[in-house]
């Protein structure tokens, strides 16, 4: 950027590069409306005329015809990876709704990949007009001791990647109990973070009194994970910076709005969307998105755009955003009208990237050696023996199974089973509420084999496979039939990783997820009708209720009480500590 | 700071040090009072309590019997060097009334002592518990090529300083026309401070539009200089961050209340007090009165509380402060009521340093070098001779003097004079509208003398002296009298520098300020009345109005339009160029 150009642009003495005349501009401080003409240079805004003065000229002119002119969107917290997209594909998703800078979590694909993975992400986006930033994932692996990721970050990692250009501070501190009760883990990390200063985003559901100042104490001061009124007013009054989220997973606006509403629309308030399925992408949008959800539940539209440009801005650090205003980037974003909030043109540093909903540009994503690699390493080739539990000699055994909540499906208890030995392996024939559950180590660590049982999951046949896993993004498969489990887990090492689903011997859906086993090539486009079919078919098989991708996705998450299967074996999410499948 | 017992105590593992009880809280994110208790621990805050928790109990116990409790004001802008008083004793004076962070600019000692005068004033000042910053003082000479300062700033002492402990940017920009037109000086000091990142304040009076916009793409982002309604909403919607001033010689909340108002008191707002003479400091307060303007001028109490706490903790960046929130320094006041706004206890860092408008604790000034060194170093001592024009052999002569504007005694012109020459020497003894100003160069660095006449002060009699005399701070004497003027310049040499009104051969008022000739080692209250006294004697020598300490300091003032003198002689303000004080 030539500074002296544009200094020289501001004060008139050269003509603006462009100027985007006859918007009804939208100030972010203070709150106001006014016509107005934004003259741009060298990327950034030089000058925003103010109501009395005379209009600009440029170089390029182009006429916003009185739509609104908003600062380019900024989402404090997403995770690309449940995009199932690369930065390229994602960006093309994102632009055209508005969001002009994000702030990547990458810790999906750290747990596969560890420092190459964010590495990948970094330089995969460094070409983006999307304005593409990364947090240090902070919690890899998030539960230790109980599966096997691809990689461990401790303190060094961290000190390591807050030093890569756009990485900015640290990621959701998962950890919080390791964060309040001070693990030697958690507590050299922050430390690292705290020195190197920059934004420590925070991860506390439910936390709020002692625990919670506890938590402020050690520096991380953002949460995202509020979902209901009172704990948000608790946060808000705290000071913690409320990411207020709209996912595809968690819809958190209409139960967040009377909280900002009841503490006046503080500063210390963002907008997220942290996990987006390509479908909702797709059909939704993004940011201008949680906008329209944000006035439905009766947010002034100026106080949810503040929040995600404005505020966002001043929680990243990132201060040379989130307002329209001389010296700031020219990332412009003009809207038709403010209650149906349709992002039309949308301009990154001055350049108009975005119309009426689609790309005005070209976007080429580069070749990068992580997206061609196959990243399942499996010790043994899985076939429908290897989703057996051996029990020897019994008649009949007695089984620790995962039990899932009838209302709740994300929560487990465990359950004792009695059940048939037939030749020599536990029968499910007779008990259609149960399924198999196997974890396969596939980082190439130790080719751990860890195979369960699952009560009332839902799947009445077939198999599910995936490599989106959280949190460590092992193969894990869900079924009824081994053989049907088997093909799944096989289709999945075949294309490096994806999401499965197969009855009677035969591929119902399949997106494939070569990156990482997270991530496609393909457009939002290309994603979305595969993704909504999977959806239709998990449900298919039996798994109904609102979120099947969350669902299958959580199968081997061991932080969700109370039990959980991981690849080391069945785990006591409350203790952390292991359960015999068999006890004695 | 032991971290971890911070955390423990927030988290109720170990008893708070310190828990102030039964307060009314004041909220500065949500804008809510409610009864609180308020644990602090490590010198930090571990947690405060909202409605409906139990009350907190604490290794001590403080009852604040129902005092609103508000987080430590932060004054943005300030030159202690106007107070008169080093760092212990201006701390003395602002603590009780609840200011807890300054943010220094020690532009006028470091014209008289360069580098080691911005050392001085953080040696001075790093054992006090009132917490200290400093801005590297951007324009050092103000004005370049028409005086002669002590010391001379360039890039490359502001890197020096911007790497010294709590200097946290850059001061006042004042140089705003080098800023605008990019002087290779200003470019290269503000390119370092850019790079450093940290608080870029500025000092752009009456600039609005254009030259606004080129300001704020330099990457300045604040001004204290507003004085007029309409700027200020300009400056307020154009992004810049307004700091509200109220000082002994601008009183301008009275005109920006208002703005603030219609721009619906946006967070780009600040507080400061730029220039607190030591009698106001006393009789009025410090940030305490600023807010009681504020509230006066219809600002609610709240949003002028926010503007000195969170906003300001936002614009300079020191984000552990400007809320009483976790994981923030403890510094807490108390107030009793909020419309009168009197402060009664404050905390720093968790202890009770202030009460009742009164030091609670010892502070001792530390001893240093600097205090105790004379700095007027002069070539020849002045004696009347000193102070009289050659004129030769002519009976009369025109004489370029210095005419104050009687409307405005800041403004001057220039006028041509006849005046009778006796004895070789200009006679003014027939014109009483007429006085001489002597400029003595005393930083050893040539021992320049300009002597020129001015028209119009308003002395009547005798001679006043001074060292604080912007910007350069060279010994600036005006008088009547040659031999009062003689007299006053040898009492400041003498006394190492200050302010003195001489008249009939007598000192009729002198406050002695040794320290670089710009401050004392005296408290307050003993230099309260003195300050007092030698205003009440300013206006009897005949120069009235209400500024007159402000009237001498900017005797030699050469930025303000249209004539001044300074030790190199006679300038033209507006092109910076010299005038013969004989015309030919």
């Amino acid at each position: 950027m030539n500074r002296g150009r544009l200094i020289q642009a501001a004060n008139g003495q050269i003509p603006c590069d462009l100027v985007i005349k006859n918007v009804q501009l939208v100030n972010v401080f203070t709150k106001e409306i006014y016509p107005a003409d934004i003259g741009i240079s060298e990327g950034y805004i030089a000058h925003v005329t103010q109501p009395g003065e005379e209009g600009l000229s440029g170089e390029e002119e182009y006429d916003a015809k009185g739509k609104y002119a908003i600062p380019g969107m900024i989402d404090t917290h997403i995770h690309i990876e449940s995009t199932m997209m690369n930065p390229t594909n994602f960006a093309k998703a994102v632009l055209p709704h508005g969001t002009t800078t994000v702030v990547n979590d990458p810790h999906e694909l750290a747990n596969v990949l560890g420092l190459e993975g964010v590495k990948y992400i970094l330089e995969a986006s460094a070409h983006l007009p999307l304005r593409f930033y990364v947090l240090a994932p902070s919690c890899v692996p998030s539960a230790l001791g109980v599966e096997t990721s691809g990689a461990a970050f401790n303190a060094s990692e961290i000190a390591t990647m807050l030093e890569w250009e756009r990485v900015i501070g640290l990621a959701e501190v998962m950890d919080f109990p390791g964060v309040i009760y001070q693990s030697q883990r958690m507590n050299e990390i922050l430390e690292v973070a705290r020195k190197k200063g920059g934004f420590l985003q925070g991860h506390v559901p439910f936390l709020t009194g002692r625990g919670l100042s506890a938590y402020q104490c050690s520096g991380v001061n953002s949460d995202h994970e509020s979902i209901d009124t009172d704990e948000a007013i608790y946060k808000l009054r705290a000071g913690m910076v409320l990411e207020c989220r709209e996912s595809s997973i968690a819809q958190n606006i209409k139960a967040l709005a009377p909280a900002l509403k009841a503490c006046n629309y503080p500063p210390n308030a963002t907008l997220c969307t942290d996990d987006r399925e390509p479908d909702d992408l797709l059909r939704e949008g993004h940011l201008d998105h949680v906008i329209r959800r944000a006035v439905q539940e009766g947010i002034p539209v100026l106080e949810a755009i503040k929040m995600c440009t404005y505020n966002a801005a001043q929680l990243t650090k990132l201060y040379d955003r989130g307002a329209l205003a001389a010296g700031h980037v020219a990332d412009v974003v003009l809207v038709e009208d403010l209650t149906d909030f349709k992002v039309n043109e949308v301009f990154i540093g001055g350049k108009l990237v975005a119309k009426e909903g689609k790309m005005a540009i070209e976007l080429a994503a580069p070749e990068h050696p992580v997206e061609s690699r196959n990243t399942i390493t499996l010790r043994t080739e899985p076939n429908a023996d290897t989703f057996q539990i051996k029990a020897g000699k019994p008649e009949k055994v007695l089984v620790n199974v995962i039990a899932y909540d009838k209302e709740n499906p994300l929560l487990t208890k465990l359950a004792k089973v009695e059940l048939p030995v037939k030749d020599g392996k536990i029968d499910i024939s007779q008990n259609p509420e149960l399924a198999y559950i196997g974890i396969l180590e596939r980082h190439g660590k130790n080719g751990n084999v860890s195979i369960g049982l699952v009560q009332d999951l839902g799947i009445s046949k077939g198999a599910i496979a995936s490599t989106v896993s959280h949190d460590c993004h092992n193969l894990t498969i869900v079924g009824r039939d081994p053989e049907d489990m088997a093909m799944a887990a096989q289709e999945l090492v075949k294309s490096g990783g994806g999401i499965v689903c197969v009855a009677d011997g035969k591929v119902l859906a399949k997106v494939e997820l070569p990156i990482a086993g997270l991530m496609s090539t393909k457009s939002v486009e290309e994603l979305a009708p595969e993704t909504s079919h999977l959806k239709e078919t998990i449900k298919g098989l039996g798994l109904e209720g609102q979120y099947p991708l969350l669902r299958v996705a959580t199968f081997a998450l061991a932080v969700i009480p109370e039990v959980k299967m991981t690849d080391q074996g069945l785990v006591d999410v409350l203790t952390q500590k292991f359960i015999p499948i068999l006890p004695e």
